[in-house]
């Protein structure tokens, strides 16, 4: 394609409402504006980028077998009913109504329109297994969309949906999932994790997502340099870094001190010289409105995700200081085990045989020493505790890192969780009625490109792998008034199509200097500068991303860049 | 593709909800299933025929230029109020509200997005031409969405834009999109006529629809088989019939006479012995709130929307009763034009030149003969009448008919209405600031598959151009359990994949009778049956559409499609 005829409106200034540096690019590249918050329109070189990204995905969910197929955006209301989300999903998704008032919603994932057609159709295992798909527009009325296209609130899934006989069958689709993904990211040009993720209060039973690590991200994931162990922060598990100081030996009482005016375990820490590893820490949650009492290491902190699997609640939230009060007689930062009754008291697997330990009094300034958990009071132990960086890796000892990450990809078994609310059966080999086993599959398209970016940026702009860039190749005269150098240029690109490379001229009348600094700033990944060094029958080709220029012979120009794209 | 692993729910009953063939083929042959009203799931078949038809339409529009993007579904209200079509729109578009109140529709079209990014980004006259282009989900709250695929509340459309300095840039733009459609259409196997269309009170100057003549179709168009001539009913002009029986000759002055309750111009007809071609109809209608009397010959129909042009109004309506008594102090049945003031007359060109006809005399029950336009009522004349089958072409003068059809695409000269009213403009080359000017393009994805349902079908179901086939070919064995049949269909199946032919293998364990049954109802092109032949070294290929079966050698048959292809 000719530079001069496209729509490409570059921009000088970083736009001051972008954060992260994809969006700033994508933004001074000319790939998308913005319509509404967290709505964008993709103009000409993302949407070309987007449709390379989708062709992979495509020629990969075929591969393992995957059937596209395209589900309504709309849905009827009865539809979410059925499973139970119409009411769960709540302001985050988009609802309206009809002409006949009837009530509809913008689909955010597409579980409940797949169950429905494999409920209608799918009879016997002889049916079994299925995997289908689709490459689709979701909506999610995100309350804070942001950092471009990392939380749109419209944006482009490619979603699929496995259904087989039992739980072997369902490894089979997972494992033909996970395998696609990784082909689809590599062949993306992408640096990510699998990371072991958690299932959810959904009743699934395994989880892993794709990440990329990122500043721009806003998951963390745990990462063992050594082993390779990694998890996403909710599901990750380590063993705590040991206490800074033992536990005094003996088998003493809890004994009540006072600590006016100490709140927080760095506070008490400090008064009363023990580190906050010899402390404990009294969280008052209440899980589906009953209070729960959760304790941990003084330097530790909850995993809301691991919390709710232990309690299987579906509402979590911290108590409120009225029902602190009610329920301890104390005010928060003053609150400990000793003693509380009528209340379920959980512990952190990392209390697990310590002694002799700080907590709080249930009295106001007041805190007990001497506490030793399974003596002065009786937890259950479960790993509550969010991994923290130097933690040990459970796998092999070594350190683990936190790591800000953006998730591309997630992939989940979902068991029963759809296929039993809405019926969804089969015949199986003895004429018994079985209940289908499902999966579910993410991959966000729009992430792809700005993880992409997030990971090959430098000052000059985007340095886009080659598989997902708008174009292959810019071939660049440095004046394309000059006959020689235009012909010269014309052939090149004419010889680039000719050998089914994605090639652009810029034939626009402007400084060489304006046409390098847009092409580093849109990210093709090779160029061809067609200038002076043509009188010798050589161009420049220069590597967009190491920033390397060679000298080629004119005829071999589009053989050099087609052996490399 | 191995069939027995593929989702393909055929049905052996016709659904009883489905009127036109192409909805019954559609539910048939598994390619789509309801979700709700005019809202469809596109299972496998129908997504795979869907995306070749997309590629097709995409190079075409490449081939001309056409930038692809990509706009949101979403729209904030501000988008539509800007344009004025937020309020004009009605309860055909689909309206909603975030979670912060703030209102948003589901996109119709995008010529606001569109102008909307131009504006912000396209400033001088070099910029331009420009043609983007999307291909995406459409939305539109039909009231009385029906025919499976042909009246949608979401449906794919490909969309685009036309940015041009002038009329002459706008000719190119719009004459490079009708060749585009044209080449689309051909490509597609569909057999179409381009119909000039009325070009609405939007102040667009032309406009072509493409139509698909099918029995399913909801719009008429007017065909002259000698010349070629062909418009859609609202736009179509023509010669009417001449009246059956001339005007008296004489200077006459109208006279009053009875006609106890004869009202319609059939029961005038027959009491007067005068041909409906004397008679004259009155139709009192209602513009913008204003009362005008159209006058047409008795047989003959008012094009409401040549009327809507003429008043140029924006609300048309037929006058009721009280206000008929009101204006005319007689009932509907006893109108005329004679005697009529304060309101507006115009009256359709066939009346120009009669006389002595008669009309209603504005009494109830009584009419008048010897009326003659022009001496007894001074109206305006226009072209306010509907072609009717058997008048004359206005091209060549032979008789046209009146056929009925799907529109496919459309093509439309808007003009200046969303530039002035958005604010586009760009400096010319003198510095001086000037509006663009803009067309609007349209096709209907969905509506290609229908129509060439419509248009290609037997008793047996679909028999598709192999272009947008879901495949090319399938290949048969009459008996997968037998060796020498299954491994002969697959060396073919191999074969046809080697040669690039989207070929797919019936491997079902079922009788021949059912495979040939679903392979003709999903209307693939070509079919191997690999059965008793085999043991000569041939097989059968059978045209799906011509039902001609030819004996081909088997290491022949890959080759044999492939040429056919």
């Amino acid at each position: 394609m000719h530079w001069s005829k496209l729509f490409i409106p570059t921009l000088r200034e970083t736009p001051a409402e972008a954060e992260v540096v994809s969006h700033q690019l994508l933004l001074r590249a000319g790939y998308i504006r913005q319509l509404s918050s967290g709505i964008y329109s993709y103009l000409f070189l993302a949407q070309r980028s987007l449709l390379k990204i989708t062709k992979i995905v495509r020629d990969e969910m075929d591969a393992i077998g995957g059937q596209e197929m395209l589900l309504p955006m709309l849905n009827p209301a009865e539809l979410w009913q059925e499973s139970g989300r119409w009411d769960i999903m709540g302001d985050d998704m988009f609802r309206l109504k009809d002409r006949f008032k009837r009530d509809f919603c913008l689909g955010m994932t597409h579980e409940e329109g797949m169950t429905a057609i494999a409920r209608g159709e799918v009879r016997s295992y002889k049916q079994l297994p299925q995997i289908w798909y689709q490459i689709q527009t979701k909506f999610r009325d995100e309350p804070r969309p942001k950092s471009g296209l990392l939380r749109l609130r419209q944006f482009i899934m490619k979603d699929s949906y496995s259904f087989d006989l039992d739980a072997q069958g369902l490894d089979v689709s997972y494992d033909k999932h996970y395998g696609a993904y990784c082909k689809i990211f590599d062949r993306c040009g992408l640096k990510y994790s699998s990371v072991e993720a958690h299932s959810g209060a959904m009743g699934g039973s395994q989880s892993h997502e794709f990440m990329v690590a990122s500043e721009a991200g806003e998951d963390f994931i745990v990462q063992c340099a050594h082993c390779g162990y990694a998890a996403n922060l909710e599901k990750a598990a380590s063993v705590a870094v040991p206490p800074s100081q033992p536990d005094p030996e003996g088998d003493f009482t809890p004994e009540r001190f006072h600590t006016p005016g100490r709140k927080t375990i760095t506070e008490v820490a400090e008064f009363t010289s023990l580190p906050e590893t010899s402390q404990m820490k009294s969280l008052v949650m209440v899980a589906d409105g009953k209070p729960v009492l959760a304790m941990l290491r003084g330097d530790h902190s909850l995993s809301e995700t691991k919390f709710g699997s232990v309690t299987g609640a579906k509402e979590i939230r911290t108590a409120n200081p009225d029902e602190i009060r009610e329920w301890f007689g104390a005010e928060a930062g003053s609150l400990g085990p000793v003693g509380v009754k009528n209340m379920r008291v959980i512990a952190d697997e990392a209390l697990q045989g310590r002694k002799n330990m700080i907590a709080g009094a249930n009295q106001t300034d007041y805190h007990l020493r001497n506490v030793t958990p399974g003596k002065d009071y009786q937890p259950e132990y479960f790993d509550l505790r969010q991994v923290a960086s130097g933690d040990a890796c459970l796998k092999c000892g070594s350190p683990v890192a936190l790591v800000k990450a953006m998730e591309i990809g997630h992939i989940f078994k979902l068991g029963y969780r759809y296929s039993e609310a809405m019926g969804l059966k089969v015949l199986n080999e003895t004429g018994e009625e079985i209940t289908v086993i499902m999966g579910s599959y993410g991959i966000g398209v729009e992430r792809i490109l700005s993880s992409a970016i997030e990971l090959y940026h430098d000052k000059d702009g985007m340095a886009l792998p080659a598989a997902i860039a708008p174009f292959g190749v810019v071939i660049t005269p440095v004046n394309f008034s000059d006959a020689t150098l235009r012909k010269a240029a014309e052939e090149i690109y004419a010889e680039c199509l000719k050998a089914g490379i994605d090639a652009l001229i810029d034939d626009r009348d402007e400084r060489p200097g304006v046409k390098f600094k847009d092409a580093d700033l849109i990210g093709i990944p090779w160029r061809v500068t067609v200038g002076k060094k043509l009188a010798q029958g050589k161009v420049e080709i220069v590597d967009r991303r190491a920033k390397v220029t060679v000298e080629v012979p004119v005829v071999e120009a589009a053989a050099y860049i087609q052996q490399r794209l």
